[in-house]
Protein backbone atom coordinates (compact mmCIF):
# COMPACT_ATOMS: atom_id res chain seq x y z
CA UNK A 1 0.00 0.00 0.00
CA UNK A 2 1.37 3.48 -0.94
CA UNK A 3 0.66 5.22 2.58
CA UNK A 4 1.61 8.75 1.05
CA UNK A 5 -1.48 8.74 -0.96
CA UNK A 6 -3.96 11.07 0.17
CA UNK A 7 -7.03 8.69 -0.04
CA UNK A 8 -9.99 7.98 0.39
CA UNK A 9 -11.02 10.60 -2.00
CA UNK A 10 -14.17 11.43 -3.67
CA UNK A 11 -14.99 13.21 -7.73
CA UNK A 12 -17.88 14.07 -9.35
CA UNK A 13 -17.94 12.81 -12.74
CA UNK A 14 -20.50 13.49 -15.40
CA UNK A 15 -22.80 11.31 -14.21
CA UNK A 16 -21.57 9.84 -10.64
CA UNK A 17 -20.11 10.72 -7.58
CA UNK A 18 -17.14 8.52 -7.09
CA UNK A 19 -15.19 7.10 -4.33
CA UNK A 20 -11.48 6.12 -4.69
CA UNK A 21 -9.76 4.58 -2.13
CA UNK A 22 -7.16 1.29 -1.26
CA UNK A 23 -8.71 -1.67 -2.43
CA UNK A 24 -9.17 -4.51 0.63
CA UNK A 25 -9.17 -7.82 0.64
CA UNK A 26 -13.13 -8.15 0.29
CA UNK A 27 -12.80 -6.48 -3.07
CA UNK A 28 -11.16 -9.06 -4.30
CA UNK A 29 -14.14 -10.34 -6.12
CA UNK A 30 -15.21 -6.92 -7.65
CA UNK A 31 -11.27 -6.60 -9.14
CA UNK A 32 -11.96 -10.41 -10.94
CA UNK A 33 -15.04 -9.39 -12.15
CA UNK A 34 -13.66 -5.94 -13.42
CA UNK A 35 -10.58 -7.47 -14.91
CA UNK A 36 -12.92 -10.52 -16.85
CA UNK A 37 -15.11 -7.62 -17.98
CA UNK A 38 -12.56 -7.08 -20.59
CA UNK A 39 -12.01 -8.70 -24.05
CA UNK A 40 -8.23 -8.65 -24.34
CA UNK A 41 -8.01 -9.70 -20.28
CA UNK A 42 -10.14 -12.43 -20.57
CA UNK A 43 -8.19 -13.47 -23.86
CA UNK A 44 -4.69 -13.82 -21.61
CA UNK A 45 -6.93 -15.70 -18.87
CA UNK A 46 -8.82 -13.32 -16.59
CA UNK A 47 -11.76 -15.39 -16.41
CA UNK A 48 -12.98 -14.76 -12.88
CA UNK A 49 -13.12 -18.66 -12.46
CA UNK A 50 -13.10 -19.89 -8.47
CA UNK A 51 -10.43 -22.16 -9.57
CA UNK A 52 -8.08 -18.98 -9.92
CA UNK A 53 -9.39 -17.16 -6.76
CA UNK A 54 -6.27 -18.11 -4.61
CA UNK A 55 -4.00 -16.67 -6.79
CA UNK A 56 -5.76 -13.59 -7.51
CA UNK A 57 -5.78 -13.46 -3.36
CA UNK A 58 -2.36 -13.93 -2.99
CA UNK A 59 -1.47 -11.46 -5.48
CA UNK A 60 -4.03 -8.69 -3.66
CA UNK A 61 -2.42 -9.95 -0.34
CA UNK A 62 1.22 -8.95 -1.38
CA UNK A 63 0.18 -5.50 -2.53
CA UNK A 64 -1.73 -4.71 -0.32
CA UNK A 65 1.26 -5.77 2.17
CA UNK A 66 4.06 -3.98 0.00
CA UNK A 67 4.55 -0.33 0.40
CA UNK A 68 5.71 0.15 -3.11
CA UNK A 69 2.13 -0.80 -4.88
CA UNK A 70 -1.35 -0.22 -4.20
CA UNK A 71 -4.46 -1.10 -6.31
CA UNK A 72 -7.14 1.06 -5.52
CA UNK A 73 -11.03 0.85 -6.57
CA UNK A 74 -13.57 3.02 -7.28
CA UNK A 75 -17.02 3.05 -5.48
CA UNK A 76 -20.16 4.74 -6.90
CA UNK A 77 -22.59 6.06 -4.21
CA UNK A 78 -24.73 2.85 -4.57
CA UNK A 79 -21.62 0.81 -3.22
CA UNK A 80 -20.33 -0.71 -6.63
CA UNK A 81 -16.87 -1.37 -7.71
CA UNK A 82 -16.84 0.72 -11.10
CA UNK A 83 -13.41 0.89 -11.78
CA UNK A 84 -9.73 -0.92 -10.46
CA UNK A 85 -5.87 0.05 -11.14
CA UNK A 86 -2.36 -0.35 -9.71
CA UNK A 87 0.23 1.60 -9.04
CA UNK A 88 3.63 1.04 -8.60
CA UNK A 89 6.42 3.45 -7.00
CA UNK A 90 9.81 2.61 -8.62
CA UNK A 91 13.35 4.41 -7.32
CA UNK A 92 15.19 4.92 -10.60
CA UNK A 93 18.82 6.55 -11.31
CA UNK A 94 17.81 7.24 -15.09
CA UNK A 95 16.74 11.14 -15.62
CA UNK A 96 18.78 12.12 -12.53
CA UNK A 97 17.90 9.77 -10.17
CA UNK A 98 13.73 9.97 -11.08
CA UNK A 99 11.43 8.17 -9.23
CA UNK A 100 8.75 6.88 -11.61
CA UNK A 101 4.89 5.81 -10.95
CA UNK A 102 3.61 3.12 -13.19
CA UNK A 103 -0.07 2.16 -13.73
CA UNK A 104 -1.24 -1.08 -14.89
CA UNK A 105 -4.25 -2.80 -14.79
CA UNK A 106 -6.34 -0.29 -15.44
CA UNK A 107 -10.08 -1.55 -15.62
CA UNK A 108 -13.73 0.06 -15.65
CA UNK A 109 -17.14 -1.65 -15.46
CA UNK A 110 -17.92 -2.11 -18.87
CA UNK A 111 -21.41 -0.73 -18.14
CA UNK A 112 -19.62 2.93 -17.24
CA UNK A 113 -17.24 3.28 -20.02
CA UNK A 114 -17.23 6.88 -21.36
CA UNK A 115 -18.74 7.95 -18.82
CA UNK A 116 -15.29 10.06 -17.40
CA UNK A 117 -14.67 8.06 -15.21
CA UNK A 118 -11.26 6.65 -16.60
CA UNK A 119 -10.49 10.18 -17.07
CA UNK A 120 -11.24 11.13 -13.86
CA UNK A 121 -9.11 8.93 -12.01
CA UNK A 122 -5.84 8.96 -14.39
CA UNK A 123 -6.41 12.80 -13.93
CA UNK A 124 -6.26 11.57 -10.59
CA UNK A 125 -2.88 9.83 -10.95
CA UNK A 126 -0.91 12.30 -13.45
CA UNK A 127 -2.35 16.22 -10.97
CA UNK A 128 -2.87 13.97 -6.88
CA UNK A 129 -1.35 11.18 -6.93
CA UNK A 130 1.74 11.62 -8.71
CA UNK A 131 2.88 14.50 -6.53
CA UNK A 132 1.65 12.74 -3.04
CA UNK A 133 4.36 10.49 -3.56
CA UNK A 134 6.60 12.38 -5.37
CA UNK A 135 6.95 11.13 -8.74
CA UNK A 136 8.29 12.78 -11.80
CA UNK A 137 7.49 10.82 -14.51
CA UNK A 138 4.10 8.78 -14.89
CA UNK A 139 3.92 5.59 -17.08
CA UNK A 140 2.10 2.67 -18.41
CA UNK A 141 1.62 0.54 -20.94
CA UNK A 142 -1.14 -0.15 -23.52
CA UNK A 143 -1.98 -3.34 -25.51
CA UNK A 144 -1.33 -2.11 -29.03
CA UNK A 145 -4.88 -2.87 -29.79
CA UNK A 146 -6.68 -0.72 -27.45
CA UNK A 147 -6.29 2.43 -29.90
CA UNK A 148 -9.68 4.14 -27.91
CA UNK A 149 -7.42 4.04 -24.65
CA UNK A 150 -4.27 5.40 -26.69
CA UNK A 151 -6.15 8.22 -27.86
CA UNK A 152 -7.87 8.94 -24.32
CA UNK A 153 -4.15 8.71 -22.62
CA UNK A 154 -2.92 11.20 -25.39
CA UNK A 155 -5.44 13.87 -24.52
CA UNK A 156 -4.36 13.97 -21.00
CA UNK A 157 -1.06 14.47 -21.91
CA UNK A 158 0.82 11.23 -22.20
CA UNK A 159 3.20 11.03 -24.36
CA UNK A 160 3.49 7.13 -26.90
CA UNK A 161 7.06 7.41 -26.86
CA UNK A 162 7.95 4.63 -26.39
CA UNK A 163 7.53 0.16 -27.59
CA UNK A 164 6.38 -2.01 -24.87
CA UNK A 165 7.61 -5.29 -24.62
CA UNK A 166 6.77 -8.40 -23.43
CA UNK A 167 8.51 -11.80 -22.32
CA UNK A 168 6.30 -14.65 -21.45
CA UNK A 169 8.39 -16.63 -19.25
CA UNK A 170 7.74 -20.50 -19.82
CA UNK A 171 7.83 -22.84 -16.99
CA UNK A 172 8.98 -25.28 -19.38
CA UNK A 173 12.32 -23.21 -19.68
CA UNK A 174 15.78 -25.67 -19.61
CA UNK A 175 16.86 -23.12 -16.90
CA UNK A 176 13.70 -22.94 -14.70
CA UNK A 177 14.44 -26.11 -12.09
CA UNK B 1 18.19 -5.20 -3.36
CA UNK B 2 16.19 -8.10 -4.63
CA UNK B 3 17.47 -11.09 -2.72
CA UNK B 4 16.16 -14.41 -4.48
CA UNK B 5 18.62 -13.21 -7.47
CA UNK B 6 21.63 -15.80 -7.29
CA UNK B 7 24.25 -13.62 -7.72
CA UNK B 8 27.12 -12.97 -8.23
CA UNK B 9 27.43 -14.53 -11.66
CA UNK B 10 29.67 -15.04 -14.70
CA UNK B 11 30.09 -15.13 -18.41
CA UNK B 12 31.13 -16.01 -21.00
CA UNK B 13 30.87 -13.45 -24.25
CA UNK B 14 32.42 -13.54 -27.32
CA UNK B 15 34.92 -10.77 -26.74
CA UNK B 16 35.09 -10.83 -22.63
CA UNK B 17 34.72 -12.85 -19.33
CA UNK B 18 31.93 -10.84 -17.20
CA UNK B 19 30.70 -10.98 -13.86
CA UNK B 20 27.13 -9.60 -12.57
CA UNK B 21 26.43 -8.87 -9.24
CA UNK B 22 24.12 -6.40 -7.46
CA UNK B 23 25.60 -2.53 -7.87
CA UNK B 24 27.27 -0.63 -4.85
CA UNK B 25 27.45 2.63 -3.66
CA UNK B 26 30.67 2.75 -4.53
CA UNK B 27 29.48 2.06 -8.28
CA UNK B 28 27.86 5.52 -7.88
CA UNK B 29 30.33 6.97 -10.68
CA UNK B 30 30.45 4.10 -13.21
CA UNK B 31 26.85 4.27 -13.38
CA UNK B 32 26.34 8.21 -14.07
CA UNK B 33 28.62 7.23 -16.36
CA UNK B 34 26.97 4.42 -18.32
CA UNK B 35 23.95 6.60 -18.29
CA UNK B 36 25.25 9.81 -19.62
CA UNK B 37 26.96 7.71 -21.85
CA UNK B 38 23.82 7.64 -24.66
CA UNK B 39 22.45 10.48 -26.41
CA UNK B 40 18.97 9.70 -25.73
CA UNK B 41 19.81 9.74 -21.99
CA UNK B 42 22.14 12.51 -21.71
CA UNK B 43 19.45 14.15 -23.99
CA UNK B 44 17.17 13.54 -20.96
CA UNK B 45 19.65 15.31 -18.40
CA UNK B 46 21.75 12.56 -17.81
CA UNK B 47 24.60 13.72 -17.83
CA UNK B 48 26.78 12.94 -15.15
CA UNK B 49 27.14 16.22 -13.64
CA UNK B 50 29.05 17.03 -10.37
CA UNK B 51 25.52 18.65 -9.24
CA UNK B 52 23.29 15.75 -10.29
CA UNK B 53 25.37 13.78 -7.78
CA UNK B 54 23.63 13.80 -4.35
CA UNK B 55 20.29 13.14 -6.43
CA UNK B 56 21.87 9.83 -8.27
CA UNK B 57 23.08 9.19 -4.82
CA UNK B 58 20.19 9.12 -3.03
CA UNK B 59 17.97 7.47 -5.90
CA UNK B 60 20.70 4.43 -5.79
CA UNK B 61 20.35 4.15 -2.10
CA UNK B 62 17.02 3.84 -2.24
CA UNK B 63 17.25 0.95 -4.83
CA UNK B 64 19.64 -0.93 -2.55
CA UNK B 65 16.90 -0.35 0.57
CA UNK B 66 14.14 -1.22 -1.81
CA UNK B 67 13.21 -5.16 -1.33
CA UNK B 68 11.67 -5.08 -4.71
CA UNK B 69 14.36 -3.09 -6.66
CA UNK B 70 17.72 -3.60 -7.73
CA UNK B 71 20.26 -2.06 -9.70
CA UNK B 72 22.74 -4.83 -11.38
CA UNK B 73 26.13 -3.83 -12.90
CA UNK B 74 28.54 -5.72 -15.07
CA UNK B 75 32.10 -5.96 -14.47
CA UNK B 76 34.77 -7.20 -17.12
CA UNK B 77 38.22 -8.77 -15.92
CA UNK B 78 39.50 -5.56 -15.43
CA UNK B 79 37.33 -4.47 -13.14
CA UNK B 80 35.63 -1.88 -15.24
CA UNK B 81 31.38 -1.58 -15.00
CA UNK B 82 30.84 -1.93 -18.89
CA UNK B 83 26.98 -2.45 -17.79
CA UNK B 84 24.21 -1.61 -16.14
CA UNK B 85 20.20 -2.38 -15.45
CA UNK B 86 17.87 -1.86 -13.33
CA UNK B 87 15.01 -4.31 -11.86
CA UNK B 88 11.51 -4.36 -10.58
CA UNK B 89 9.86 -6.83 -9.31
CA UNK B 90 5.94 -6.02 -9.71
CA UNK B 91 2.87 -8.36 -7.98
CA UNK B 92 0.20 -8.11 -10.21
CA UNK B 93 -3.63 -8.94 -10.07
CA UNK B 94 -4.02 -8.90 -14.25
CA UNK B 95 -3.09 -12.61 -15.73
CA UNK B 96 -4.68 -14.22 -12.97
CA UNK B 97 -2.57 -12.82 -10.16
CA UNK B 98 1.27 -12.58 -12.55
CA UNK B 99 3.87 -11.26 -10.60
CA UNK B 100 6.08 -8.87 -13.10
CA UNK B 101 9.88 -8.40 -13.55
CA UNK B 102 10.41 -4.87 -15.51
CA UNK B 103 13.67 -3.74 -16.37
CA UNK B 104 14.52 -0.36 -16.94
CA UNK B 105 17.82 1.73 -17.87
CA UNK B 106 19.68 -0.98 -19.74
CA UNK B 107 22.61 0.53 -20.57
CA UNK B 108 26.05 -0.83 -22.55
CA UNK B 109 29.79 1.22 -22.42
CA UNK B 110 29.77 2.54 -25.79
CA UNK B 111 33.01 1.10 -26.52
CA UNK B 112 31.48 -2.35 -25.59
CA UNK B 113 28.44 -2.21 -27.77
CA UNK B 114 27.96 -5.24 -30.28
CA UNK B 115 30.01 -7.55 -28.29
CA UNK B 116 27.02 -9.50 -26.77
CA UNK B 117 27.37 -7.84 -23.47
CA UNK B 118 23.08 -6.91 -23.96
CA UNK B 119 22.86 -9.96 -24.91
CA UNK B 120 24.04 -12.32 -22.40
CA UNK B 121 22.31 -10.00 -19.72
CA UNK B 122 19.05 -9.85 -21.47
CA UNK B 123 19.42 -13.72 -21.87
CA UNK B 124 19.99 -13.94 -18.10
CA UNK B 125 16.79 -11.88 -17.11
CA UNK B 126 14.24 -13.73 -18.81
CA UNK B 127 16.15 -17.50 -18.29
CA UNK B 128 17.39 -16.69 -14.79
CA UNK B 129 16.13 -13.72 -12.89
CA UNK B 130 12.42 -14.34 -13.86
CA UNK B 131 13.12 -17.57 -12.81
CA UNK B 132 14.86 -16.53 -9.55
CA UNK B 133 12.27 -14.25 -8.62
CA UNK B 134 9.32 -16.52 -9.92
CA UNK B 135 7.88 -14.02 -12.41
CA UNK B 136 5.99 -15.05 -15.38
CA UNK B 137 6.42 -11.61 -17.35
CA UNK B 138 9.41 -9.85 -18.20
CA UNK B 139 8.07 -6.50 -19.43
CA UNK B 140 10.30 -3.36 -20.45
CA UNK B 141 9.75 -0.35 -22.79
CA UNK B 142 12.25 1.49 -25.23
CA UNK B 143 12.10 4.62 -26.82
CA UNK B 144 10.70 4.19 -30.18
CA UNK B 145 14.05 6.38 -31.63
CA UNK B 146 16.17 3.20 -30.50
CA UNK B 147 15.52 0.59 -33.57
CA UNK B 148 18.56 -1.26 -33.03
CA UNK B 149 17.49 -1.96 -29.20
CA UNK B 150 13.90 -3.02 -30.83
CA UNK B 151 15.28 -5.61 -33.01
CA UNK B 152 17.51 -6.97 -30.24
CA UNK B 153 14.50 -7.45 -27.34
CA UNK B 154 12.73 -9.33 -30.46
CA UNK B 155 15.64 -11.68 -31.34
CA UNK B 156 15.58 -12.57 -27.63
CA UNK B 157 12.05 -13.45 -27.66
CA UNK B 158 10.33 -10.12 -26.51
CA UNK B 159 7.12 -9.47 -28.29
CA UNK B 160 6.27 -5.53 -29.09
CA UNK B 161 2.56 -6.02 -28.09
CA UNK B 162 2.32 -2.55 -26.44
CA UNK B 163 2.89 1.05 -26.54
CA UNK B 164 4.99 2.76 -24.13
CA UNK B 165 3.44 5.87 -22.75
CA UNK B 166 4.91 8.36 -20.45
CA UNK B 167 3.60 11.96 -18.60
CA UNK B 168 5.93 14.59 -17.67
CA UNK B 169 4.99 15.95 -14.28
CA UNK B 170 5.69 19.03 -14.21
CA UNK B 171 6.39 20.77 -10.40
CA UNK B 172 4.30 23.76 -11.77
CA UNK B 173 1.32 21.83 -11.38
CA UNK B 174 -1.69 23.48 -10.00
CA UNK B 175 -1.75 21.06 -7.75
CA UNK B 176 1.82 20.43 -6.57
CA UNK B 177 1.26 22.25 -2.86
Amino acid sequence: MLDLLKLPVSFDTATAKLHLRHARRDDLHAIMRLLSDDPISSGRGDVASDQDEPAYDAALDRIIQDPGNDVLVAVDDAGSVVGTFQLTLIPGMARRGSTRLLVEAVRISSTERSSGIGSALMRWVVERAAIDVRASVVQLTSDAARVDAHRFYRRLGFIDSHIGFKYHVTAASPTSQ
